[in-house]
């Protein structure tokens, strides 16, 4: 089974039963297996949407087309950033607790994250970086998005294609934010404390 | 190429080039045409998405495995509904048009879609239908969910398995809403008057 | 009596009691008498407010006075426009209904209500109307109405006196929709189907 | 003229001309003085209002039947205490200071209105008189009205008919608030001072 | 003891019980004496917070501090005026009905209180106050206050430590509201009449 | 002088000048001499406030009493856990960050604020817990207090004594959250650090 032994003695991670390892189908226990060695654990999220079987494969393969694009602007940590932003707007425990764990391993800045969800307009970010938070959480508001958002990205060197990527990690994670709330999805205990010292990886 | 005539002459219908026909992966060619067929027209969500070919297929794979999933008490005007009434919330205009449109055809009701669209509190719905919506609705605000949301879905007959269904399709259109607006989508002109008299398939 | 018969075997219009005809006075009779044979049928609003009958006259004479005044710059389906947008900011289902209905009528465009239904700022429309509509939702929202709110208008070709016009209609409303929330006013079923296609009268 | 000498040597009145009287219809003339005589001083409201003198017959009539009309349990102390919390939602200057004033003045209580306009749920006020502004409130505030606002009002013994009146009232000043925004009413300074000692009538 | 009769047959002044004078430490008695010896009257913030000696000395040693500073911009009317703005903005009747008689008091002005707790922005103000409320109220809302904040107040004459003067008012008075609240601390009778005519002291 | 070597080389810590020690008075010197020596930095809350050294004085007096009283059911932990919770709605970067860090001394529990942050309703509270903070956010949002807040504390075991330590904190913080935002205080590095693991005091 999934749940670590620890936590299923507290409580569970969700409001939905999560699956026997040796009931799911094989391809989801293969990405769950390589998550796992390669992250030391397995992130709740995995083990929560197994529940149902198409929709995880569904939800992965968006993750990954959006998050492990290598072309343009925007670096790991940037898309992580951008996670956390939105996530705290969505009061989300899950989302900010394990992207803002990931932003402190690719930024390398282990206190950034934590100004982030507090008030990221006074976080110490780049101009260049409160920008793509600004047409960030724009998107995740559902505001109307005008020239003069895009008009602003490109001040601070973003082009139309940035605009997209930043743009769709923001309706992704304002998709993910919301499942993730129905779920009553919980971040698992590794999260708080990755990344908490410079040159950890 | 996908703008039609009548509309291209008029302004484009987002803010992303429409790739040419012959520039698209087959895949994608093929399931346009097969959408195209059946209705007579092609949504220009198909047209605006392919501009990313990768996101294309995530987005639609992720698309039809919640909205034709056949399992649960979910009608297919059911799904509608929920997208037009958090859609409407997020004042989408392509998201709202288009699934009115389906809504009317599924429920045969021309009229349902439109007083939901101004204030789904008092459409003329079943308490059913209100708790569905009023479920839906609590997700697009990105609320915390309860147990209280889900028993009182359990008093209208929904179990945990249709809460997750009503949730992922609130949740998947925050998602489309929002990408709709970066994106600056259009509703095709055919939208506004499909469905509009009884009987119309 | 005043009841169409659809409807009173389905739902009262509203939740003060419809007097019977013969009951009303003669005024009051003449006028319904004369709206019905114009329009075809007789809009609910006239039903309840002859609850009262020195409220009825109170109002409609409100009404024609701001409606059927025809100085000034704006048309007719100009005006239903902003009854449309300020009604749809109030979620009122009676006033939106009906004069998107007229709306469609005077303007000859079948989806332009839809769309400032749905997000007025992103419905096809000139600057010139964009600018009416704002002017309108301001006194709709009970902002505090500055001379730079009238300086945009003035840009647009709006002199005082048409501001004027365009607040006295929003104010108008922001009563009227009041009236048909505490009397749960329900829009007649005609509304929903008139002028759904060009070149009807 | 209508502008008082002390006022017009410091600023208008409002933001659109006041006729003279000479230019003015003698009806409306005639309901001037006769306001005057009796008040001791012409509110402002009449005197901008004439700028459209078939708008000021519509208006004062409206006003009259809704304000005048003696059935119902609703005292003139009642009704003014119900739009000076609705004016004050509304941050109306001109209502709030003259039908403060007018409180004052019936209800022979001279700090009641004061409290109001801060704070009404904390003002010395009675259940009934707490009840009455709570559905006032959700009108000026275009709430969806429910059966339970009415069951509410009629544990504190009001019948559908005080309701329709309170109602009425409320979505009357939402109209006279937004027109005071536009037009820029000031206050007569008359108005702060008026029933400030009990005893005063 | 220190409720006046009046009051004390109506009701309390607030939630907590008001100790008697004899049970009072000496150094909050004497100072208790004063305030009562020139105002008149005791307020009845004083008789609630002695409830806590403790917490009484360091409320009324910070008020003091930064109530009684003779450096800067700052009138007495002025600093009044802050806190009923403020105090209106969070809806507090102690703080509001007392600041508005001291300014009153101090401004010589009977009305212009009265008309920044409806609607600040339409009151009868200098540019210079309405900078200064408006800085105020960006701190009494814990907005992020920028450069841009400061650079405004400096267009009106304010330096840097005036505008920490205007911020430390509001910030306090954000303190003392909340006190107000919780105590649910009513005002005295007396306030209400104080200052109504020019030339009262 | 007071700033640290490597947060002076990057940016100053607020708006307002920091003093030179030699400056400063005595009283002041050697308050923060004796908190540098106990926690082994000064934060930067010292350095700011003693721009005004009476205000200083009046401030950590008033702190003082409120955080250091012994008496009533309040836990360090549980002081701490208000303000990062009630900081968190004011989007204050130096009193929740601050404060995060002491709870995590103090509770021992190194998730908690930082779940409490995002979150509060879904953070690992007992509903003890979670009835403090949810009347310290009410507090902190200006509410109405009414009986029923009152009551819902005294079923979780907190008496009015209690309730009044809870709104002090509240409100108190609600005044530093604004200081700190006009001051534009930064917190220092250590606290981001503090309290990561168990067992660290």
């Amino acid at each position: 089974a999934y749940g670590t032994k620890e936590e299923s003695a507290v409580r569970p991670i969700g409001r939905y039963p999560v699956p026997n390892k040796k009931d799911m189908p094989y391809d989801i226990v293969e990405l769950m297996e390589e998550v796992e060695r390669k992250a030391g654990f397995l992130p709740n999220i995995f083990k929560v949407m197994c529940h149902r079987p198409a929709e995880f494969r569904a939800f992965f393969a968006y993750y990954n087309v959006i998050m492990k694009k290598d072309t343009g602007r925007l670096s790991k940590a940037d898309k992580e950033l951008i996670i956390v932003a939105t996530s705290a707007e969505n009061r989300c425990p899950y989302c900010v607790t394990a992207h803002a764990a990931f932003h402190r391993i690719y930024s390398q800045q282990p206190a950034r994250a934590d100004q982030v969800i507090v008030n990221w307009k006074k976080a110490d970010l780049s101009d260049r970086d409160l920008a793509m938070l600004e047409f960030a959480l724009a998107v995740c508001r559902a505001d109307n998005i005008t020239e003069e958002h895009f008009q602003k990205l490109e001040r601070h060197g973003f082009d139309r294609e940035d605009a997209w990527d930043i743009g769709m990690i923001s309706a992704f994670f304002a998709m993910s934010n919301r499942i993730a709330h129905f779920i009553d999805l919980h971040p698992n205990e590794e999260f708080y404390r990755m990344g908490r010292e410079k040159g950890e990886a």
